[in-house]
């Protein structure tokens, strides 16, 4: 951990201080938990007034208008700052510089590159190339003819099947599975055939795979995940989709195959998207939603079946009003009939009457 | 397995014989499969004309006014009855005692307690400690400065990264992942940048965590499962949320990051609940359940969105009538417009007039 | 990879050819993307436009009538054709032929067949049983007394609790765990207790189990993967749930204790089944869908709550519409109370008369 002033902070992040620039920052803690030395940061409103009972040493926030007492580093985009600061007082998780293990197991014809670390347990099967500086922790299996860029980070148990290709910087967590068969079966007199699965599975550059997540390998096309998109844990990924550039798909989504997002979409944790449709670029989707049709660019979805969000948030809010909007019609039913035989609406129903 | 009377285990459980005291018991089976020498137990009130067919030598239940002719033992709590009788004849899996294997990896700095007994392919790594009477199986990773109280089980695969604090009694089934980073990306410019996550995980006293789960470690706060809580397979809890004592998580149920869940909630499989958010105590949520905002102490909620659960109960149950509820507005609403205009409700259209 | 004409490919499944048999073909792939040699096949009408712009030297059609001057061969079960075309040219995986590594731990009496290939870092545990034929991958883990038939395939980091036993041409992806404890617990006091899981998991022939499934074993009764049924990735199966042959469960999906499918079940992606039911043969439940109540033989049901198909297409879908009925409503009421007050329905409100 390193200490900073504020002052050097907000230099650091493009930001400027409100308050006193000379107080000593180490490390970042949330409103609620921090004390002297803690920066802090308002992620969201509902937190805003704890500010004014916060034992941080400064707050990073997005305007200054917020009514506080701390010092505040008032930034433009407040949450970039914080992780730039979160960098640079704690930074990112350190690996121990073993080497390769001897209990490791590398193929005689695998290639490794530089400056690698492959822990005990693992193996890397024939033909697999791991390019430099690439992490592997034990257990880890990577599969025959796999290709591994540079500066990866393989945490323990993941297994990659053959011939997947995984760029640079990617980060995979412990016990996903890379390229397992994609689900496809010929359905033949009641009997399901399994159909060879000739694609694989392409990771471009930068992409964080989550905690046991699986991938399925293409049936004919590859199924890809684009460059700098994140998953989250428990995702599961169907054969031959295509997840573009910049994606963020929470915990427990699933995808379906054959199916295409475009870049930048965001899906909420446990949403489901069926196969062979396509989602357009920036488009997000809301938390266990479940998407049938295209989605167009830009668009925003909620909902089981998934539509428009402004309609769906009225429309999903009103299912518990169902009740009463069939009491309200059977009250119409009754009050129409009572009008058409000249009676009046307003009248009670009197079934005791001779 | 042991054998015993019905009359001793009467006793043993500090319930009451109907029926012949002395019929011999050496196992446990479900009403439909028991045979002579098994107790079975009446555990959901549809099995109950099971009784009239049973093999079973006696049966567990809660109340003596079931027609049967099948020595019973009455207990106040039936299942807690059928709970220790399991143990008593079965007992808990039996792990193999093969101390330390030379073939698991121990770090140096490790420190491991008494009695512990790890086998092949485990790595401990360094400055962990274990302690005593542990049982840690193949394949399972142990990470830096991990703490683990005694009498742990941690089945094969499993994944605990760096730091993570796991208590005394607790059992990690097999490939679950505990301290894995949490999800939270600083998106700059359309690029999502990581952000350290340096909290840890703490997992409580007599906590059992379920096949596959994948439990994210805190961005600034520990990630907390609290004492004596049981998660199913394949939950997915999100980085800084904190989950009370003696909770029941049922398999694939989501929760997001920094959400709160008070003692004793139950939450049904596959429910979702978001990031940020408060749950009280003894709080039930149903199955697929989408919860969105704070739920108070003893509240009961389903459906997605999730409300009360009676109000649920009915009106989700009322979405199969929409179309004619639909219908039947359309209906009043030319009703009305044949009785504004001097028509009658009950007149049936006429297209074909002249 | 093999090459054929298309009209030998034509006779191998009992297909026949419109346009040139001679045509050579020595793969496959989607009509977008395939070129001179490969063979496509119309797997979805959406697609078909495809047709007239494919480079594919050769369709897989099920009726001549479409619309193209590629080589079709039309096939009674196209998708059955593809997949013996698919195996024909690409066959399916191939195993390293590596023998039993001495880096695999095999307790002196577990029994390995003939022609196994069992990776290192593999552990067969004592009593297991591994039929003749089988490949085990590294870091898999075969319990104690499990029962393993012919020609099995388990892929890396597959766990599998003691006493279970496994049919033959069972396939278990990456990453799946196989008989980890029912999640039963008897509450008393406010107190967890766990209960032995004394029953096991059988999963009959030709099953595949998806990657990072977690399947319990039973309570009392056994949990059954029945013949031929396919797990996809991610699913949970409940203690003493019993899955019938030939079912298809698509990626994501949950099932509770104690329930049976029949035969032949298809199962959408993210869909839950309560425990305690009774799900028919030739059921088909959709994605996402919620089943709390048994479902008769022949059956397709949408929704959560899941409610009969056709019924639920209409009605799920007209969520969407909830707003503006609940508007509708509404203004019939306004309007019958100026109707039962003399006024008409459609007089507009004129709020500001004196």
């Amino acid at each position: 951990m390193e200490t900073k002033t504020l002052g050097e902070l907000a230099q650091y992040v493009g930001g400027r201080v409100r308050g006193d620039a000379n107080v000593k920052i180490h490390s970042a803690a949330t409103l609620g938990r921090a004390g002297e030395g803690d920066i802090s940061f308002l992620s969201n409103d509902k937190y805003e007034k704890q500010l004014l009972t916060t034992r941080a040493s400064a707050v990073i926030v997005g305007s200054d208008t917020v009514a506080t007492s701390v010092p505040l580093l008032v930034a433009e985009d407040p949450y970039y700052a914080f992780m730039q600061i979160m960098v640079l007082l704690h930074g990112h998780r350190k690996h121990k510089k073993l080497g390769i293990s001897p209990k490791a197991i590398i193929s005689d014809s695998a290639k490794i590159g530089a400056d690698c670390h492959i822990h005990e347990f693992a193996t890397i099967a024939d033909g697999a190339r791991v390019g430099n500086g690439c992490i592997i922790y034990p257990c880890t299996y990577v599969g025959e003819n796999v290709q591994i860029g540079n500066d990866c980070i393989l945490y323990p148990n993941v297994a990659i099947y053959e011939g997947c290709r995984v760029g640079n910087r990617v980060i995979i967590n412990a016990n996903a599975i890379i390229g397992e068969d994609g689900f496809g079966f010929a359905t033949h007199n009641g009997v399901h055939h399994k159909i060879p699965q000739i694609g694989c599975v392409v990771i471009e550059d930068d992409v964080e795979i989550g905690a046991g997540c699986g991938i399925e390998r293409g049936t004919l096309n590859d199924t890809i995940i684009g460059q700098g998109s994140k998953l989250g844990d428990l995702v599961a990924i169907g054969h031959g989709t295509k997840v573009g550039p910049h994606c963020l798909l929470v915990a427990q989504v699933g995808i379906a195959g054959s199916t295409s997002l475009g870049n930048h979409c965001i899906v909420g944790g446990q949403a489901g998207i069926v196969g062979h449709i396509i989602i357009g670029n920036n488009v997000a989707i809301g938390a266990q939603a479940g998407v049938i049709n295209n989605v167009g660019d830009g668009k925003v979805v909620l909902g089981s079946p998934a539509i428009e969000a402004n309609q769906a948030k009225r429309a999903y809010g009103l299912i518990q009003f169902l009740p009463e909007m069939r009491q309200s019609i059977r009250e119409l039913q009754e009050q129409i009939e009572r009008l058409a035989s000249g009676g009046g609406p307003g009248q009670p129903q009197r079934p005791d009457e001779p």
